[in-house]
């Protein structure tokens, strides 16, 4: 085997020009990355103020914050796990190494939907399995199925399950997620179950996979709903079979997460009303931009359940989505993510936005915007 | 391949006793793992109350730390390295999981000291790496050597270097460190310095592999000497060939490193007075140790030149560490590690004792040793 290279994010590139441009003093919207800009809930922040003073915050696992996460699964999804299933992880990327390093041994196939986060195919190959990716377009609202699933030959090792997704925010139908895990089950496939979207959903509440599959893996953070993206702080719930070699995995690879992180999380689980607060402006953001994008030309788009992305079809003005959002954002000063980011097949021709800003931003975005895209249509081939 | 079962760390088990007598009242001397209970400089937690009240605290990686690194490597070793070779990480784990991931892929050989930190047999196994373990006794005082190097046989893929070692604090003269950079660079190894412990020393200060191996990677953190183990950041240098390969791998298995914690880091690289307070109380507290341990039967001993750890010899008592030190737990209050930790083969005639607690506690732990040992003493087969 040799060293895999790896690809990098474009929208990190995207991110990099428009922190350039805002020093040069352009006034930049943020809507290249999937993180609130609102900070965490102000009794997690005035937690966190009482232990800078009072703990020299040594190497430390919350044992509190543990059985806090495993009330959350029974409240939420009426699931009973034990706090020793939870492994508290550095946040939700190295809970996905954790989990794919328990389940998978190199040259394992880990089936996957394109559109998809790029970390996901990214990470697999950095892990040295194999990803197998799942072409997921607008019929499918870009989410997997139990026929895709049962179609692929031969079964694959792994399953990856993101709902809702990014970089489409659309959320599995309770049937779909039930009878995708009946099929992996037949199969000997182990599903992985991102939901580092759940608590942000426009329709029903997304599924857990617990619900269904007890033997699935589930990544969690604190980036998303919590609005904590910058303190690092996720979690992993495995079934109790890979607790020993989840934490020892844990111990070995990764030692702790933070400790200031871990007390200021448990306070952000009892901060319900000021989190449902900014879930609030999400869907009016969201709702605005479904308004206002199809008269500008973006009217292939799946409305996303949760999650809070729009990823839209930008086909009839570019093939070339990279080169379209870089000179969106050096016209408009709005920074976005390129298709690329989500899909190498088919994401030269879609673009991401993310609507975790705050409302007067997505308003002001859609304002550059009306003029701009008017003259990409004008310019197109 | 199939998934290889990982190893726990036996000081987490004694600590997790420890933990338990504590909460039934007991008085516990905590010295069963490497971290300062100093907390971190006074400057940078009072950087954290403020950037806690006016920063959202995204995904963001710190420019400005990244300088002031670099320039750390300019001011310490006189090494003139460029900051986009430095990678910050959520600690010296992840770091030194991205350092072997770059490097090497599985079935690659890795050799390194035994005995050596736990997590480096650990973590080239869990990522599907061959540990090639280089015996190294007292006469070395346990160190690595060039001709332990020269003689491996096929020569390995790569090398681990640490210097001040754990778990016995010794360090690498300069002209053996420089003897084994001539060997891996004539057989084609690749030189992975793990220097968490740079800072700490009671000799000279410890020399840094890149001033002789500008091709080697550095494994550094903000754990030891800047007391800062809970906030869970560290840093890798990789060479310039290397950057982007790292830069890939730290976002798509990572993402970013706490922000709180890189604000508070570059603060605390100006607390050098405060810091160099913790040193000295190292450097007492060892000095205490070293002083009083062989009145006790604990002489065979390699005095440590660095870090805050001693190893030492116990096979006169005892062909059961883990036991060994579970009843001293048990009957004395003070927590330690059994060498099994660190070495698989000979650990079980070990154990390591931290000395980066306070002074009063070193005074109570070997006032409480005293008779303990005599009675051990007494026990012996």
């Amino acid at each position: 085997m040799t060293v895999p290279p790896i690809d990098p994010f474009h929208a990190i590139g995207i991110s990099t020009i428009a922190h350039r441009m805002a020093a040069e003093g352009r006034d930049i919207i943020h809507m290249e990355f999937g993180q609130p800009s609102t900070g965490a809930p102000r009794e997690a922040i005035a937690a966190a103020h009482r232990v800078l003073d009072s703990d020299a915050m040594g190497y430390w696992e919350s044992m509190p914050l543990k059985a806090r996460i495993a009330r959350h699964y029974r409240d939420s999804y009426g699931v009973d796990i034990q706090p020793d299933q939870i492994i508290l992880t550095c946040g939700a990327s190295p809970a996905f190494v954790l989990a794919l390093g328990c389940c998978f041994a190199p040259g394992a196939r880990v089936a996957l939907a394109r559109p998809g986060y790029v970390a996901y195919r990214n990470a697999l190959r950095a892990l040295h399995l194999q990803p197998v990716e799942i072409a997921c377009g607008p019929d499918e609202r870009f989410q997997l199925t139990a026929a895709a699933v049962a179609a692929l030959d031969p079964a694959p090792d792994g399953l990856i399950v993101a709902s809702p997704a990014n970089p489409t925010g659309t959320i599995l139908p309770a049937e779909e997620m039930q009878a995708i895990v009946r099929v992996c089950r037949a199969r000997g496939i182990r599903i992985v179950s991102d939901e580092i979207y759940h608590g942000l959903s426009y329709i029903d509440p997304a599924r857990c996979i617990l619900q269904d599959d007890p033997d699935a893996l589930v990544v969690n953070s604190f980036s998303k709903y919590f609005s904590m993206a910058g303190w690092r702080l996720g979690w992993l719930v495995v079934p109790p079979a890979l607790i020993d070699a989840a934490r020892a995995r844990m111990g070995n690879l990764f030692l702790t997460p933070p400790s200031l992180s871990q007390h200021a999380g448990l306070v952000a689980f009892d901060c319900r009303d000021e989190l449902e607060g900014h879930v609030r402006t999400y869907r009016h953001n969201r709702d605005l931009m479904l308004d206002r994008l199809p008269a500008m030309g973006l009217h292939r788009i799946a409305p996303p359940d949760g999650a809070f992305y729009i990823y839209a079809d930008i086909g009839h003005l570019t093939d070339d989505s990279l080169a379209f959002c870089t000179r969106m954002l050096a016209d408009t000063g709005i920074a976005t993510a390129p298709g690329l980011d989500f899909d190498p097949v088919e994401g030269h021709r879609f673009m991401r936005f993310s609507f975790a800003v705050s409302t007067d931003r997505v308003e002001d975005a859609l304002a550059r915007m009306a003029p701009w895209f008017d003259a990409a249509h004008a310019r197109r081939p």
